[in-house]
This record gives structure tokens, C-alpha cells and sequence, in this order.
């Protein structure tokens, strides 16, 4: 069963090339930390925090690909966790059917935010991170 | 009538905050340069050298988005410069017709860079920038 999170912190370091997204149970206490790039954090954190861009950025762009050809974005969903690498797929409802497209976390989350669509972990990625 | 255009330079500033993104006639001596933010002008870069990445990049996202949906991107097109802005649009065949999605001209080339698509000027946009 996939697991309900929510963004809870986004920690942007300057000096360090890796920043890191925590999500949290929205129905439990269990939390985890992923490492993502400074652009991807940057972009979640400007979309949380409401800055207005005067020109669709790149997760906008997304998000209005998405829209245009018809689609709606219904959740984002982490797959999955090999070699300390997180998979994750953007689904997407297209003329009754489900769609799913591979991506980082990272963008999965952006898109999220940028989408307002919940986001979901695997329950035994959630197991493998958090400890049974 | 859109004017075939080629990307024929890119120039990355560590100092600067915007980078330089040049696009020349393919059929012809015209040629202008846009300024664009750094992850996208790092991104078209990577592009360009066919740098490998393990996992899909945000551009690549948006190329995977268009095909697991269905649809063709056919070109890009610079159509519009506006209080010194320039528009630009991914035209994504659909079913048989025609979706144009609005974007930044910097996301607009990166993604044709990914998808090997042509890019398109207007032919006012090139007579206001190269003079008539």
C-alpha cells in the first residue's frame, strides 16, 4: 500500500552540493530525508513558498505539458529505492486510463507542490528507510 | 513565415548571473543571442556534449511526459518579443492536431537540443533583433 506523505522541511545548504527534502506520514509519525540537487530544491522551495515567476519555469512547464494534452496529474509516487538510488513516477489520468512517467524524487515533489497533488511512498521503501 | 534556426553557441559565466544561449539561420547569415539563467543554459550545455545522466533530468522529464502521453514534439518556435522578453512554445503533435504549449525560450531550446527537433524564429522577432 502506498503510503500518504507530506513535504515537511526543505533544508538548502550553500556550501554543500546535496540538499535534502524530509516528507512525513500525513497519518503517522514515520519521516524520511532525501538528497536532491540544488536547482530541484530551489524550484520546490520558491513553489512553497508562493515567490511568483513572471514566465512558466521548468516544473511549470511540466505541469502545463501535463494539462495541455489533456491529462490531469493525480499523484506522484516513490517507487522504489535500489542501490541509494529513490525511483519515482508522475501519474497521470489521460482519457480514463492511468499513465506513468519514471522520474527523480526530486522532480516527482516539484511537481507536487507545483500541481498541489498528493505525493506517495511505497510502503516498503518506507519500511527499508525507516526501519521495520 | 518561422525561419529555421540553429543553436550555435553557448556561453556559461561563472561570474554572471545570466548566460548567453546563440541561435543562427540554418539557411542564412542572421543570428541573435538570448540571455537565459544557468540551470538551463548547464542543461542545454549537457545536452549539446551528450553528457550521460543515470537518471532522467527535468528536461528530459518534460520530452518522457510528451511521448508516454501519446504525442510528437515537432519543433519549438520562438514566436514573440515582448518588453523585451521572448516567448516561445513547444508544438506537440497530438492525434492529429496540433498542441502549443508556452514556455521560455530557454526551456524551448533544451528540449529540442533532448528531442532533436528543429527551432523556429519568427520572421518579425529576427527583423526586430537583426534590423531589417
Amino acid at each position: 500500500m502506498p503510503v500518504h506523505m507530506e513535504l515537511r522541511r526543505i533544508i538548502i545548504s550553500e556550501i554543500h552540493e546535496q540538499q535534502v527534502v524530509m516528507l512525513k506520514e500525513v497519518d503517522g509519525d514515520r519521516s524520511f530525508s532525501i538528497m536532491i540537487g540544488i536547482f530541484e530544491a530551489t524550484s520546490i522551495d520558491r513553489r512553497v513558498k508562493h515567490l511568483p515567476s513572471p514566465r512558466p519555469l521548468t516544473h511549470d512547464l511540466v505541469a502545463s505539458v501535463v494539462e495541455n494534452m489533456g491529462g490531469e496529474l493525480r499523484d506522484v509516487y516513490i517507487s522504489e529505492l535500489r542501490d541509494h538510488t529513490y525511483y519515482a513516477k508522475l501519474r497521470i489520468r489521460l482519457n480514463g486510463e492511468m499513465v506513468e512517467v519514471d522520474c527523480r524524487p526530486s522532480d516527482a515533489i516539484a511537481l507536487a507542490v507545483t500541481a498541489s497533488t498528493p505525493i506517495y511512498v511505497a510502503e516498503d521503501v518506507l519500511d527499508e528507510v525507516c526501519g521495520e
